[in-house]
């Protein structure tokens, strides 16, 4: 009974417990279901499941259709399609769908968003399909949509809503209430109700909670949280994220240069941003400029290749500096044979140390007040794991090769590379950081390369100084 | 003015707008001078910025000193710093901040706090700690404490509170309002209010906001929302996480297996699920276990070692490899010093792809509906990418060695290495989560073992066969 509840349009036998996927809306059936269905032309099947399914689950089973597949359920059942689904819907699919449409399509789908969702669809056009789509447009929504343009991409004035509900300090609750009564033109959703003076600068905030638990005598002054956190339209979204997160806000009044209040963020957008923020530092960790899982074959090929060139170049990088060292090498093959060990232990090593550090500059927990104790840190961990391995690979070379001096260079080699590792890992991202350079995106080439470079040229420079 | 307005507790002149840091709360120059005043044995300016200080800018400010100063920092303005801040500080030092504190002084902090931070706090301690802290706590906190211990760590009943609004289906918004008004005993911060049947079950919802707007004498059972979210008190964070974005809900009802309301859940918990969420894959990929920067040097030295440990053993398997072509090398040392650029470029190649597939799988964008499609689509990808560095570096080496068929060999390797590093990219992550292994930690190890041993006997092998 209750199973049912949890379902959106997903009639059949409620699925075990244990299968998450199954509990919520589309499920992978369901998906299979209607590529089948548009496959054997069956509209009756595909109308009712769209008609039922929430926007956000609509957007993903669109996602996951075929391109061909895509087209066809939007013959079939396009005048079912809430276009709030334009705004969930993964970006380079967006794209696909609206270049096969025409201005006037495009802007019937935009009236229908929120602000927020309407910019989002807009900001992904070329310059030229976006100012024939706002032709078309009434004009009281162009302006607005306009202004929003305006300011900067990932900045406040993106995120917010214009809509916002702002009442006189001299008022009292009841008032208050009656205004909410008689006002048709609210926004969607709000969390709070601020407080402005006669120039409409915001004096203070009353969250919903507190109103409605408030007699209708009660002046707004006096219940009024007279602290709170403005966001400058201008403020970039990580920012603000950060702000929603450190002091755990529902929403948040934006205001202009001249401190006047324009707008609102509420939290439900900075989750978005979150995700956003996060995706970001994962992808460029992992050498990968955005999220191309939907992108073109062409488009995905050509973003990575910049990455893998950069590490072309260190790769030669590092071949040139074992090349100093083919005599040696030559004279003792099992060098060649052990060299990737050092190398790749240190870079992985290196990873580590940069993974927490990109991390925590991004929470803001390494910070200059800390950084030389961490630092410090790090270099002592460095120090007693490379030990730590410069003794079992020691061990292992020794045994292998029958050579115990072979054991001790590989050794050294490994301690001095581990330390070289940890400090790098650790120094490397806050010295990009303090350059205003994001760590995420250069850390690991540089890391990686000096590991790999240190690596190569510690354990054959010091071979080549005591074995030959 | 308005600037002054950002902050909390810091007078001193606003920094100028570029520098965020400087723009809420604490800055780095406050950590400084209390560093400072608490070296001096200054009480009154701690004194003065403690009691000013947002908790979640305390809980900052306690994260950023040394040890030495924390303690001091507690002698000093202990009666000042709110019992909140114990649960917004870093895991690793509220550790140690606790161990200092006998279970009285921890259950007085404890009972200050909201159930979710109370939990929070005390679900790190040992078992016999814990006891003894709830052993001091009032028979009535500790009950509903137990309680929520009783839920699986990660699981939504440790998330949610246990106060909520819930009314019948049959009373009226004037009812509610009254109710509300009349009752002390709310949830401190909430965003819509239960409309539940006789047996405690959630039939409907009514969002504060459209509460607000309605006449005193409308039916609550004509403005609620029907469809609604429901959250077994046993789901897994991830999956309430997933929900809450998904949905873009702000609040949702936590249900018992019978389906009676025991709950809710509000976004602002979701907001640092999330982050948590993000947080482990980020340094999972980068081979952490858990952010360490404020672990103790053994601790972090500790669980960093048994990453390092694997990836020993996958550099020793590469070696191993490579030492069946020592004969190759002896005779032609330009393949040992070519050798590592095919197994760096696969590797890199192949963390892209896992990257990618990593998140995706985490956002469920690649489901079974589309996995066999991206695979395809990434095979194609990384030949093409392959061919392009093949080119690439068989003229580099050609160049550099002055033999053509060196430059063959790389290049066949490389083609060779980049496809499988581009197929087992995205295979090895979907394979891992298929088997309910998570694909952060794991894939890494595989994808990189793969592409070193590849890369080397494809490279080498490749070249006893053509060359000698």
């Amino acid at each position: 009974m209750n199973e049912l509840r949890f379902q959106d349009g997903n009639e059949e036998a409620a699925p075990p417990r244990e299968d998450d996927e199954g509990l919520y809306g589309m499920t992978d059936t369901t998906v299979q279901e209607i590529a089948e269905s548009l496959e054997l032309g069956q509209e009756d099947p595909i109308r009712e499941v769209v008609a039922e399914l929430h926007t956000a689950d609509l957007a993903d089973l669109i996602e996951q259709l075929k391109s061909k597949h895509r087209t066809l359920l939007f013959e079939v059942a396009g005048d079912l399609i809430d276009p709030e689904v334009f705004s969930e819907i993964d970006e380079s699919i967006r794209d696909d769908l609206v270049e096969d449409m025409d201005p006037t399509e495009i802007a019937a789908v935009v009236t229908e968003l929120e602000l927020d969702d309407a910019v989002h669809v807009l900001e992904d056009l070329e310059e030229e399909d976006q100012q024939d789509v706002l032709r078309e447009l009434p004009a009281e929504d162009r302006l607005v949509i306009e202004q929003s343009l305006s300011y900067d991409e990932d900045s406040a004035g993106r995120l917010m809503q214009r809509d916002t509900i702002a009442v006189p300090e001299y008022w009292n609750i009841g008032q208050t209430i009656d205004y909410l009564r008689d006002t048709q033109d609210l926004p969607n959703e709000f969390y709070e109700i601020f407080v402005v003076d006669p120039r409409h600068h915001p004096v203070g905030t009353i969250p919903l909670d507190r109103a409605m638990r408030s007699q209708r005598t009660v002046n707004v002054r006096d219940i009024m949280n007279r602290e709170q956190k403005l966001i400058p339209v201008d403020m970039d979204q990580e920012e603000v994220a950060y702000l929603f997160q450190q002091y755990r806000l529902a929403s948040a009044a934006v205001v202009n240069e001249s401190g006047a209040l324009i707008g609102m963020i509420t939290v439900d957008d900075i989750v978005d941003v979150i995700n956003e923020e996060a995706e970001e530092d994962i992808l460029r960790l992992g050498g990968v400029s955005e999220d191309d899982l939907f992108g073109s074959i062409m488009g995905t090929t050509r973003t990575r290749f910049t990455w893998l060139l950069v590490n072309l170049l260190t790769a030669v990088l590092a071949s040139i500096a074992i090349g100093f060292f083919d005599a040696t090498m030559e004279k003792i093959i099992a060098l060649a044979v052990l060299m990737p060990i050092v190398a790749s232990m240190g870079g992985n090593a290196g990873t580590q140390t940069l993974t927490v550090a990109v991390r925590a500059l991004a929470t803001r927990e390494l910070t200059s007040n800390n950084m030389f104790r961490i630092l410090g840190k790090e270099a002592i961990v460095a120090f007693l794991n490379g030990t730590a391995f410069a003794i079992l690979i020691g061990l292992v070379a020794w045994i292998w090769f029958g050579d115990l001096s072979i054991g001790w260079v590989i050794a050294v080699a490994m301690v001095v590379n581990m330390l070289v590792a940890g400090v790098a890992g650790m120094a490397i991202p806050i010295a990009l950081d303090h350059y205003k350079i994001d760590p995420a995106v250069a850390s690991s080439v540089f890391v990686t390369t000096i590991t790999d470079i240190i690596g190569f040229v510690a354990f054959l420079g010091i071979a080549t100084l005591v074995l030959l």
